[in-house]
């Protein structure tokens, strides 16, 4: 039945003339209401549209193998699912790139290491020796064309660019500041990463082994040279300090991953979002698992939004869906515990699916999920109940608003076919722009509205150190699903999020690894597959 | 006319069995839709309510007149806004009340002042000189009295305790943590104001001549007796730094009112809360104006919510908001900047209104409104219109949908009379608690949702050192008022803003100064009315 509309309503969205004197608005004040997110100015797009000519140059600091990488990744990603246009360039692949041919600039300096072996490195430690002044050079004119490739790029529809160097002498900084201060509207930000931790320092410094610039070469020799880099890095470094402070440059300063934060001048929207960010993260192993509720009786009756129960078949999910959890958190916590024994944090895999999916579902008990697991579900009735089977337990179970479905305004319970019949101007538009059109009616949403009102949850899922189960809905799932896969914001509308499965993103130092389990309703299982299934269609 | 409400949306609130199996989910998990938000974990609820065990303790630490004060009743009014138990445990006030009936524990120290005079002083500065045994034992039983008080306060509804000292030993701190350890479950985040700055802490010491400690005591003689407490307190302080760190202790060092923010060990949800708000604000002078829109056809008949446009009175007022403002901020900056070279920023007067109201209104040009002012509007018809006079200046206008009007649900569009009549149980239940009760109907919303929303408006306005015009609607400006006037949340949702009224909010030191505006529509002028016009009727 296709529900009655309420009269007025549509009448106003349609601006009647009422007693307005028409002739003294222009027509910019008579904005539809059925507007795009775009052209507000939502929260963050308060910056990045009006101010638009605002841009940022975020210039990374520090050592290598003290989690710049790290860093300039996360940063990226969050940015780019809030929609901003970032783009990272990196000074090391710039320099490989420019003397991949030439004959290495060593200068005459000899390194200690296998001659044979180190004949392989692109730019061996001498490269790097504070002695060698024509690499010295070298490395400067590149870190600066690096520079004006970003503000070229920044000129253009780019938002924030962040320079992936070390940046590790005042003497760099003041060139960066001064091609800066020649741009007008182009805000810096410096981040510099701190690490004295020797065992974070020794896993970054593993992962060098796999750096293009040692390619072919062997580990130890490898090793080797690096630790003679980062020594004629670490005899000129100088950090962030008196220097920029006394300029009124704003920085960030974050020693050991985020325990010690240092925020001097920062005065921007946007650097304080960063910021904001940046201080809550943690390294703490857990499990993000994103699933929709289980089927509802308007999923049956395939109409969108509205508050409806779960179904029988919702019930049964429910119920299969602790029990899967109840075995899967105890196995990855184990799994955790022996990699640290075997210390082999990098290379031991964390699929877990052979263990978990194939256990009896009543031989685990729900007791074995311990403080650390807690389950979100949203304000409605649907995922409450998704999350019932978890109470026999002592999980925290916590709903917010913020994990509500895509709000859909006058078409709250209708089908697609009505929305299409009632709504057809409103409904091609959508079909055009889903991520960023408005379902008609007050505070009827966007996919870009979403992402917004998520930001809070994100973080928050960044700060805790638990592992968390999301129930959630199909518009949420895809957007957060988009943060934590790293997938572009054009394609998150479209992602293919079926009923029945349940994606679980473990983080990773470059990002998270994420996998997927299908529930079997026959066997009341779940049975990895490929988490390709989210492009399935686009 | 009643608008039709669609049929199959009420009856999913009312949770039809459909193919549910009750038996299997208690009653714990068929919650209402029309809900009680303190029920939920809505955002920063999710620490609060669930999480309600977890309490903490915000112990300040600096040398008098480091702006801690500023700091305590900021965060105080933040906190309070939101909605958080919060209350300020003063360590001078308890040594006064517990003193005043004593003789002073002079210990024999004579100080330099004038005697006649200094007799008068409740503790002069040889109570607080470091060889004063007596003095400095009697002032660390007074400061541990009142943590134990804040404690005592944290076991009852309390959630927040405000230690408010100058904690500036480390064995002050230590005693400190060693009683926080004591206890479960309550946390501790310690907050270091220091300043280096001599014209902010002259500014400082000149508001310690209000002091109680100094009350009938001539200018001369306090301010001497005053430099001379702060020397002692000045030879044995000691900063928060690796004491705390090694000890994992979470703090937040605020240096020069926020230019530099070093931040240890913070992960704590509300203690990462508490941070971000306190990394966001400055000094700059500027006024925060909030209106509601003008006169909405809606408003002629009586219904809430909804989209429509401006009435032709609307349109007036619009246009008599521009010049008004276009008169009151230039009045506004050229009377800070005379207050300026008076060197006088405590005692002047920040009204304006002499200046401002009687102007004639045609004879100011927008062109006066500089950089230094934006507009902020929602997203609803009714307030971009009402900014619409202000297009002809460069004025930047921003629409932001954390301004929208509380969201009615499925009321939207309604009168009062229709909603008590479709929804009667909904409509007794918002009469008895309006600050919790949300609007029946999918994101219907409560005050403190609304609360919740404008939580990063408020950050951003303290963030950005610009007048703002905000022009929004009835709980809006309610709740906008609230946080800027330190109103009650149990008052906000039913403040008296009347249409045609601007508030203008102006930050000073210890909260802000508020002058109230009414519109005349006969003379098109504004006329100063007294601010509590906002408690009519409460």
């Amino acid at each position: 039945m296709i529900p009655a509309v309420p009269q007025h309503t549509p009448s106003t969205l349609l601006h009647p003339p009422g007693t307005i004197q028409a002739s003294e608005l222009n027509n910019h004040s008579l904005e539809p209401c059925f507007s795009k997110a775009r052209n507000s100015f939502d929260y963050l797009e308060g910056l990045l549209t009006a101010d638009s000519h605002v841009k940022l140059v975020v210039a990374m600091v520090g050592l290598p193998a003290r989690g710049k990488s790290y860093i300039v990744k996360k940063l990226k990603r969050y940015l780019s699912w809030l929609g901003i246009h970032v783009k990272i360039f990196n000074v090391g692949n710039k320099r490989r790139v420019l003397t991949s041919t030439e004959t290495p600039v060593t200068n005459g300096v000899q390194s200690n290491q296998n001659k044979d072996s180190s004949s392989k490195i692109l730019h061996s430690s001498s490269f790097f020796d504070n002695s060698n002044e024509a690499a010295a050079s070298l490395r400067e004119n590149v870190a600066m064309e690096v520079l004006d490739d970003a503000i070229l790029w920044l000129k253009g529809d780019g938002q924030v660019a962040i320079h992936d160097a070390t940046n590790s002498t005042i003497l760099r900084r003041k060139k960066i500041i001064n091609r800066i201060m020649k741009e007008q509207n182009v805000s810096l930000l410096f981040i510099e990463s701190i690490c004295d931790n020797p065992s974070l320092i020794d896993s970054n410094i593993q992962m060098k082994l796999f750096s293009p610039d040692y390619t072919g070469v062997d580990p130890e020799t490898a090793l080797n040279d690096f630790r003679l880099r980062l020594k004629s890095y670490e005899d000129c470094y100088e950090p962030l300090g008196d220097y920029e402070e006394s300029r009124k440059i704003q920085y960030c300063k974050l020693i050991n991953v985020g325990s010690k934060i240092i925020l001097s001048n920062i005065n921007g929207f946007l650097e304080s979002q960063c910021t904001f960010y940046l201080t809550n993260m943690n390294l703490y192993p857990r499990v993000i698992y994103i699933t929709r509720h289980g089927q509802s009786t308007d999923n049956i009756a395939k109409r969108i939004g509205g508050n409806a129960s779960l179904s029988e078949l919702g019930v049964e999910y429910s119920k299969a869906l602790a029990n899967f959890i109840s075995n899967h958190q105890p196995a990855f916590y184990s799994h955790v515990s022996e990699s640290k024994l075997k210390s082999s944090p990098i290379s031991s895999s964390l699929n877990l699916s052979s263990q978990v999916t194939n256990g009896d579902i009543q031989d685990k008990p729900l007791e074995l999920l311990n403080n650390n697991f807690e389950i979100w579900t949203s304000m409605l009735t649907r995922t409450v109940e998704t999350a019932h089977f978890f109470r026999s337990s002592n999980v925290k179970i916590k709903k917010y608003s913020a994990l509500n479905e895509l709000y859909s305004g006058l078409c709250e319970g209708m089908k697609y076919s009505e929305i299409k019949e009632l709504f057809p101007t409103d409904f091609a538009t959508r079909t055009k722009d889903k991520l960023q059109t408005r379902y008609p009616g007050t505070n009827g949403e966007s996919y870009l509205d979403v992402v917004h009102r998520l930001q809070h949850i994100i973080i928050e899922l960044e700060r805790i150190n638990k592992s968390v189960l999301l129930i959630s809905h199909n518009a949420v799932s895809r957007t957060l699903l988009s943060y934590f896969m790293d997938i572009s914001i054009e394609k998150m509308p479209f992602l293919n999020v079926p009923l029945g499965t349940v994606f679980a993103c473990i983080p990773r130092p470059f990002g998270n690894d994420v996998f997927a389990y299908k529930w079997d309703p026959e066997t009341q299982c779940f049975n990895e597959i490929d988490k390709s299934i989210l492009f399935e269609g686009i």
